[in-house]
C-alpha cells in the first residue's frame, strides 16, 4: 500500500493562483506552504484576505497568524472581519497588542493615525553609536515595523531627531547619538489626511514619516510600503469619479453586479435630470427650429465641444488640486489662463467649424441661401460654448472645494451636462441676433 | 560697523519656499543651508530641481553635489539636463559611477531597468550571521541605496535568496546565512513595465524588489521610494487622458500655456471632427426634424445619456485594466455584464423618461396629441442608446490594448463622440418606426 503524501506548494505559485481559488481551497492550500514561508506568504495577503484565512482556520490554529501581524496591520484584518467575528479576532492578541489595535481602531481609517504602526526603533540622545546599535538590536525583537530608521527620543518621548541606520553603522562607535542625528524630520500628525501623507512619500522619496502629537510626542511611523496601495486607490477613487460614478471602491469582478449598478445609476439619473433641461431648453426654441430646421443640424455639434472642453478643463484641474499642484488660492491665475485657453480653443474649433459649413455647403448646397449666415452662427457659438465650457469646468472643482465637497465630483459628464443646456441658450441666441431678418 | 552675517535657513523653510524661488534665488537660499543638513534637503528634490541647482552652480561645487548621488539617481539628473550639459555633468562623477550611469542610460525610463540601483548589499550563503552583519556595515560605505535586506548570491552573482536586517539581527550569530534566508524571492526582470512594477508594490507591501535577468543573476534593486511617484504619475496620465486630453507630464502652472494649448487642442480637434458626422447624420433626418420638430427637443437628451453611460463604462474599464484586475482574456464576461447593466439602466432611464413627458403633456399639453408616441419613442430610443453607449464604452478600451494602444485613449469624450453620431440613428430610426402614419 501507498502512502499519500501531499506536495508542498511553493508561494509564488499559490500566489499565481489565489484569486482563483474558494475559500476553503485557500485553507486547505495554506496549510500544504512549507512553515519556513508561509509567514512570508501570509504577510503578503491583504488584510480582507487576512481576516477570510484567520476566520476559516480552527480556532486552536487563529493566534499564531494573529500574533504575526503589527499592531497597525492587525487594526485592518479586524476591521476588515464582519462585526460579529471582531471581539474574537481581537481575543487572539497578547495583552497589549490588544490595547494598541484598540487605540489605533479610534483614529479614521484615512488618516495618519489610522495608518500608522506604534512600534518602532527608539534611541536616546546620550548613547553612544555602539549603545545604539545594541538596542536597536535588541528592539528588532519585538515586531517593529522597519529597522531602517532609529528616532531619538528624549525621556518625555519627544521626538529630537533621527538617525537611519546606515548613519549608525557608518560614524565611528564611540560618537554620540545627538552627534550625527538628522534635526530637521519631516513629521505628520494623527489626523493628516492620507492622501497628503502619500504626496509627503511621493515628492521627498523616504521610507518613513513620524506621526507626532501637537507637542511633537512620537505616536507612530506610518512606512513608504502601505502608502503605495493608498496612493493607488485615490487614484482609482478620482479615475472613478471623473468618469461619472461613485468609487466602486473594489475590483470589477468582486462588486456584485446590483451593488455596481447601483452605483452607476445614482449618477446617471442625477445627470439625466439635469439634463432634461435641455428639452425645456430646446422647448422654448421651437419656434426658431420650426421656421429653420437647418439650426436643429448642429445642435450635437455645439453642445458636445462644449462638454468636450469642459470635461478636459474639469479633469486637469481636479487632478492638479488633488497633488497639490494647485491650490485653492490659485483659483484667480487658473481662471485668467483658462479663459485664455478657452478662446483660443473656441477660436480654433469655430474656424474649422465655419471652413467646414463653407466647403459643404460649396460642393453640395446643403445649407441654402443664408449657408454664409448660418456657418457664422455656428463658428461665433462655438467660441461661446467652448470658452465658457473651459471656464466653467475649470472653475467647478474650486467651487466645490471650497464647499467642503470632493472636488472629483466635478466630474467630465457633470460639466458636460451643465454646458450642454447653457451651450443651448448660447447658440440660440447668437441665431436670433445673427439671422434675424434673413432665416428666423 | 556692524558685520552683516546671513541667518542660517532652515531646510523646511526652504522646501516650503522652493517652489516660489526663481533660479537665482534657489542657489543663493541653498547655500545658506548648514552644511549638516544640506546633503539631505538636496536629496530630497526631484531631479529636474537638482539638475538646475547644480548647473547654476560654479564649476568647482558642481563635484561633491554629483558624487552624493547614487548611480539611479545621478542618471535621473543627466537626463533632466540639456543634451548640451550632459557630458559636463557625466564628468564630475568618478570612474567607477560613470560606467554604472552610462550602463544605466541605455535603459527606458519607464522600465524597471531605469528605476533600479546597480549597488545593493550582498552577502554569501555560506557566512555566519556575525560575518554578514560585518560585510554589510563595510558595504553601507559604499552609497547603497538600502540596507534593509541583503542579498544572497552565488559567486556567479546569481540570486539566491535574501535576508532582511531584522532576520540577521534576531538569528543566533553563528547560524549560516543559508539557514535563515528566504529562498522564494519576488523578482522582476530589467525590461519589467514601470506600472507593473508599481503594481507589485502595492499588492505585496515590500521594501524593494531585486532586479534579476534571464539567468536570475542579480542587476539591482528597486526600492519602493522610488515608486510612489511613479504610481502616482502613472495614474495622473491616466486621469488626464480619460478626461480627453493628452497627458500634461509636467504640473499645471509648470506647462507653458502654448505647451498646454497643443495638448488639449489636439484632442479636442479630433473629437470636433468626429462630431461633424453628427451634423451629417441630422442632416439625413432633416425631413422628419421638419414634420416633427418635437423630435429635436429630445435630441440632446438622448445622445448624453449615450454619452455619460459610455463614460461610465470606459472609466470602470480603463482603470481594472491599468490595475490588472480585468486583463485582455476576461473580454467576454465584461461584455456579458455590461450587456446586461446597459439594459438595466437603459430602462431605468428610459422609465424617467416616458415619466418625465407624459407628466409635463399632463400639466401643460407641451408635446401635443401624439405624446403618448413621443414618449415611447424617447423610451425605447434611451434603452438602445445607454445600452449602446455601455457596450462600445466598456469594449474599446479592449480593443485599443489588443491593437496595442493604451486603453486609457478611450477617453470619455472619445465615447461620447463614437456614440452621439450612433444614438442619433438609433433615435430616428426607433420614431420613425413608432410614428409612421401619425407624426411622421
Amino acid at each position: 500500500m501507498e502512502t499519500f503524501e501531499p506536495e508542498p506548494i511553493f508561494p509564488h505559485e499559490l500566489r499565481d493562483a489565489w484569486p482563483a481559488l474558494s475559500r476553503d481551497e485557500r485553507v486547505e492550500s495554506f496549510k500544504l506552504v512549507p512553515h519556513a514561508t508561509a509567514d512570508d506568504f501570509f504577510l503578503s495577503l491583504t488584510a480582507p484576505e487576512q481576516a477570510e484565512l484567520i476566520l476559516a482556520m480552527p480556532p486552536g490554529e487563529r493566534r499564531t497568524w494573529m500574533r504575526l501581524l503589527a499592531p497597525d496591520d492587525a487594526v485592518d484584518v479586524v476591521q476588515a472581519a464582519a462585526s460579529a467575528h471582531r471581539e474574537a479576532l481581537l481575543g487572539e492578541l497578547d495583552e497589549a497588542t490588544r490595547r494598541e489595535v484598540q487605540v489605533l481602531q479610534a483614529y479614521e481609517e484615512d488618516e495618519a493615525g489610522g495608518l500608522m504602526n506604534p512600534r518602532f526603533v527608539r534611541v536616546r540622545p546620550e548613547m553612544t553609536i555602539d549603545e545604539a546599535i545594541g538596542y536597536l538590536r535588541k528592539q528588532t525583537r519585538e515586531q517593529v515595523e522597519t529597522v531602517y530608521y532609529a528616532y531619538v527620543l528624549d525621556a518625555r518621548q519627544h521626538l529630537l531627531g533621527v538617525v537611519s541606520l546606515r548613519q549608525l553603522f557608518q560614524a565611528a562607535p564611540d560618537k554620540r547619538v545627538e552627534e550625527v542625528m538628522r534635526r530637521d524630520v519631516l513629521t505628520v500628525t494623527e489626523n493628516t489626511d492620507q492622501e497628503a501623507v502619500g504626496r509627503l512619500f511621493a515628492g521627498h522619496a523616504l521610507m518613513a514619516i513620524p506621526v507626532v502629537d501637537a507637542e511633537r510626542r512620537m505616536k507612530g511611523l506610518v512606512t513608504v510600503d502601505d502608502i503605495v496601495h493608498v496612493v493607488q486607490e485615490e487614484a482609482t477613487e478620482d479615475i472613478q469619479k471623473v468618469g461619472g460614478m461613485e468609487a466602486l471602491d473594489a475590483p470589477y469582478f468582486k462588486v456584485s453586479f446590483l451593488g455596481m449598478l447601483k452605483k452607476r445609476a445614482g449618477w446617471l439619473l442625477v445627470l439625466f435630470v439635469g439634463e432634461m433641461l435641455t428639452a425645456t431648453a430646446m422647448g422654448h426654441f421651437e419656434e426658431e427650429i420650426a421656421r429653420a430646421v437647418v439650426l436643429a443640424l448642429f445642435v450635437p455639434l455645439i453642445i458636445s465641444s462644449g462638454g468636450n472642453s469642459g470635461s478636459q478643463a474639469t479633469t486637469l484641474i481636479i487632478r492638479s488640486l488633488a497633488l497639490s499642484e494647485v491650490r485653492l488660492r490659485d483659483w484667480w491665475r487658473v481662471m485668467r489662463r483658462e479663459v485664455l485657453a478657452g478662446l483660443a480653443l473656441g477660436t480654433i474649433l469655430g474656424g474649422v467649424g465655419i471652413a467646414r459649413i463653407l466647403i459643404w455647403e460649396g460642393l453640395f448646397h446643403t445649407y441654402g441661401e443664408h449657408a454664409f449666415l448660418v456657418a457664422m452662427t455656428v463658428g461665433v457659438s462655438l467660441v461661446g460654448v467652448v470658452t465658457w465650457g473651459t471656464l466653467s469646468g475649470s472653475m467647478l472643482p474650486f467651487v466645490l472645494r471650497r464647499l467642503g465637497f470632493d472636488p472629483a465630483s466635478a466630474s467630465a459628464p457633470f460639466v458636460a451636462t451643465l454646458v450642454d443646456v447653457s451651450g443651448l441658450v448660447i447658440y440660440f441666441t447668437v441665431a436670433a441676433i445673427l439671422l434675424r431678418g434673413t432665416l428666423l
